[in-house]
C-alpha cells in the first residue's frame, strides 16, 4: 500500500493511515504539535475552539471501547462534532456496500472519518475514495498498523527518555498478528532509535522479520538485556489457536515480564503496554503496576497525539481558519 | 389520520407528520427555508445557533443508522443538544408502554421527538398526546410515510428542474410496501407536476392506486417514456416473500433500472433513490453511478431540509427567541 | 461501607454514593441548589456554562436508558461534554478488570464517572480509587442505593408539602429488594419526618427491617391511614420468584395501590413511585394518572437535582472557576 496518499503535495499530513512513508521531521511534527496539547488535559475548561463546527465521524467496524473514546474525547476537546457509528450492527446489515456507507456519509459533508476495521489495507482503501477535503485517520486496520498508537508510545519514549538516539527498545510478545508492533517498528526506526529487538517464540514472528529493521531474539533474559525500554504486547487470545502456542502459564514462564526478568534491563528502562492488559499472561502485576511503568501516561497521551494528528491534517486540507 | 394536528391555528408547521394536508404553500416554505441552509455546508464552521439550548430526542424504535445520522447532524449544526435513544433496547424492555416513555421524556424538559417506528401511525399517535410545546417529526413509520426523505426529494428535483409544472415523474419499484411512494406521491401531486406514474408488478401495487392521483403501468419501457425524473424504489427483502415476485433476477430483468432502459426517459432525466441501494437488483451499477444520478445530492440535501423543518416546528411553537 | 469518603475535610460533598452519613444540612443544601435549576427547564435556552469543558462519563454496567437519559441531560445543561459508555457490551468483554478500566479512563483526564453497577458497593468501589480531582456519583448500585433517585423524591415531597416536620410517609411493596427504598428511608429520617412505614409481606422485608428506623406493616389499610406521602415500589418481576409472592394479581389485591385504598391516606396525600411503572400490578392507571399522582413530576425534579448533585461536587474538588 502506497503511503503518498496520506501526504499533501507539500508534503503536509492529509490522512494518517501508516507511520511508513513518514520522514522524521513530520513525526517530529506530529510530536512537537502533541505536547502543546498534553498540558491542556490539566486545565478548568478543557476546550479550545479548533476545530468548532467540523463533524468528525467514528466509523468502527470493530468494536473497541477505549479506542474510541479516546477519539471521541481527542475530537470533543478541540470543540468538534463526533458523530459515533458502529457500523457491525448497521446499515452493512441491509447489504450495503462500504463504499455506498462511506459516499453517503461524506455527502452529509463531514470532515474527518475514524476508521476501525478487521481488513488490513480498510483505512488506506476508504482514502483512496473520500472527497479530496475529508481526512482519514486509521484507528487499527486489521494486523496493518495502529499508527495513533505507535506515536502515542513514541511520545510517551521522548517525555521519559528525551530523545531517540542511542536507545535500545525490545518488543515483546505476539509480534505476527500485532498492528501495534508494525506501527511501532517502523516509527522507532524513522526516528532512528539505535536497535529494536522483538524477542517472542518462532511462531509468532513474521517470516521475514528482519528485512522490518529488527533484531530477532526468542530468549528474554538475552533481549532484555541492557533495553531502555520494553515494550509489552496483549496476547490477542481471541485470535491464537494451540498450533501457535501451548497455553497460557507456558506463554508468561518463558515471555511474560516479571520484575526478575525487567532486572535485565537498564535500571531506569520504562515498561510500555497498548492496553488492555492481561494481568498474569504477558505481564505481571507488580510490574504493570510498579515505578518502571508508563502505561497509563501512554493513554493520557493518546488524547494528547489524537488531538494534534486532527488538527494537523484538518489544517493542510484548508479547513481551518 | 387527520393531518391537522401537524398545524398551529394560524397554519403553520407544529409537528412534521405526513404530507397529506399540507398545501403548497407550506411544502414551498419548506424548500425555501432549507435552500438557506443547503449552502451553509460547505462553510468551514457549519453551525449556526439557531437551536441552541434545545434538547432534541431521536426516539428509534427500528435501527436505522443512515436516518439517524442525517437527523443527529441536522439537530447538530443547529446547535440543538441531540440525544439518542434505542428503544429497542431498552426500558419497553421493562413493560413500559410507549405512553409511559413519551411521558417520561417529556417530563425532562425535551423540545422534539424524531420517531422512527415500524408501527404506522406511531409519530401520529404521539403526536396526539404530547404536551403542547413539543414538536414531533416523523422520521418514518410502518409502510404509512416518510416524509422528509419526500421532501428532499422534492427538494432535488425542484434543484434540477426549477419547476414542478410539467414534469413526468416515474416512480418503479415496491409501491405497497413503501412509505417512501406514498409520500412522494402526495408532494408531487400537491406541488402540481404534471403526471405521476408508477410501474410496478401487479402484486407490488396497492389495491385502490389509482385514488392516489397516479398512472399505474406495468411495464417499463411505456412508463419511463419521456420521463422527466426517474425515482427507483429500494426493494425490501426483508418484506418481500415468494408470494410477491419470482426472483431477485426476475425482478432485475423486469423492473431494474439499466442504461438501455433509461434511454427511454427525456435525455436531461434525472435518477433518484432513497437508499440504500441494492445494486443489480433494482438499478444498475453504471445508472446509479452515472451521469444523470443524483442520488448522493439527495443526501446532501436531506441535512438542509431537515435543518428547515425543525427551524419551522421550532419556530411555529414560541421556541426560538 | 463507610461514608465519609464522600465528602471533604471541610465536610462537603465530593462524590454521591449514598445517603448514609450525610445529615440534614447537607441533604437540605442539594434540595436548596437543585430548586435554583428547577426553574431552568421552561427557559428558551436550556443550558448554563458551567461545567463547560468538563467530561463527565456515564459507566454503564446494567443498562438503563431512562436513568442514562436524565444524567445526559443533567450534563448537557451544564455544558458539560458527556461520554457515554455502556460497558456490558464492551473491553470488559476482552477481560480487563473494572479498576484498569476506571484508571484508563482517569488517565484520559475524565471529571466524574455516573455509575450504574448490578454489584452493590460498586460505586463505593470505584470512589475509592480514582484519582482525587475525579467525582463518582452512584447511580445505582445493585440492591444497596440509589440516591440520587432518593434525593430527587425528596425534592417532590418538600415542593408539595414545604417541610419534613410531622409527615407519615408510607412505602409500599418489595422493600427486601429495593435500593431506592433503601435511600429513601435513610433520607426521610434525616430530613426529619414524623414517621416512615414501610408496607409489604414479610417476605419482602428485610430480616431487621425495624433497625433502618422504619414501622414494618403488612396491611394497606392500616398503612395507608393519614398518610401524607404514599410511595409504591416498583415490582421487580426479574429478581421475583414465585418464593416470594403468589402471583401479580394476588399481590396487586393485597398491595396495589387503587382509588380506594387510596382514600385511607390524607385526602392531600401524594402519590409518587420511581418508575418505571406496572400498570395493574403494583399501582392501578386511575391513581398513576390521578390527581394525586406526581409522578412525572418526580421525572422533572431528577434532572435539577442531578444538576445539583454534579454541580455542587465538582466546585468541592475545586473543578470550578
Amino acid at each position: 500500500m502506497s503511503s503518498h496518499i496520506q501526504l499533501t503535495d507539500q508534503g503536509k499530513l492529509k490522512h494518517f493511515l501508516t507511520i511508513e512513508g513518514l520522514n522524521r521531521e513530520l513525526l517530529t511534527e506530529i510530536l512537537d504539535t502533541a505536547e502543546s496539547f498534553a498540558g491542556m488535559s490539566e486545565h478548568q475548561v478543557k476546550k479550545v475552539p479548533l476545530l468548532r463546527g467540523k463533524t468528525i465521524v467514528n466509523l468502527f467496524f470493530e468494536n473497541s471501547t477505549r479506542t474510541r473514546a479516546t477519539f471521541e474525547l481527542a475530537a470533543t476537546r478541540l470543540s468538534a462534532d463526533v458523530m459515533n457509528m458502529n457500523i457491525a450492527t448497521s446499515s452493512t446489515a441491509k447489504g450495503e456496500s462500504l463504499l455506498d456507507t462511506i459516499h453517503n456519509l461524506e455527502s452529509m459533508h463531514v470532515d474527518m472519518f475514524v476508521v476501525r476495521h478487521a481488513l488490513s489495507g480498510a483505512a488506506h482503501f476508504i482514502a483512496q475514495h473520500v472527497a479530496p477535503h475529508i481526512s482519514v485517520i486509521n484507528a487499527g486496520d486489521g494486523q496493518h498498523a495502529h499508527p495513533t498508537q505507535a506515536m502515542l508510545d513514541m511520545f510517551t519514549i521522548r517525555q521519559h527518555k528525551k530523545r531517540f538516539e542511542g536507545l535500545k527498545v525490545a518488543i515483546v510478545g505476539d509480534i505476527l498478528h500485532s498492528r501495534v508492533a508494525r506501527s511501532q517498528i517502523v516509527a522507532l526506526n524513522a526516528l532512528g532509535v539505535d536497535e529494536v529487538r522483538v524477542i517472542a517464540p518462532k511462531t509468532l514472528l513474521p517470516a521475514h522479520v528482519k528485512t522490518m529493521g529488527v533484531i530477532p531474539l526468542h530468549d528474554m533474559d538475552e533481549g532484555l538485556s541492557d533495553a531502555d525500554v520494553v515494550i509489552m504486547l496483549r496476547l490477542q487470545k481471541e485470535r491464537m489457536n494451540s498450533a501457535f502456542l501451548p497455553s497460557e502459564s507456558e506463554f508468561f514462564r518463558c515471555f511474560g515480564l516479571t520484575e526478575a526478568k525487567l532486572k535485565r534491563a537498564k535500571s531506569d528502562a520504562i515498561v510500555m503496554h497498548p492496553g488492555p492488559i492481561n494481568r498474569g499472561v504477558e505481564i505481571a502485576s507488580s510490574v504493570a503496576d510498579g515505578p518502571q511503568s508508563v502505561i497509563l501516561q501512554q493513554v493520557s497521551n493518546g488524547v494528547a497525539v489524537r488531538m494534534a494528528i486532527m488538527t494537523m491534517t484538518m489544517r493542510s486540507l484548508g479547513g481551518m481558519a
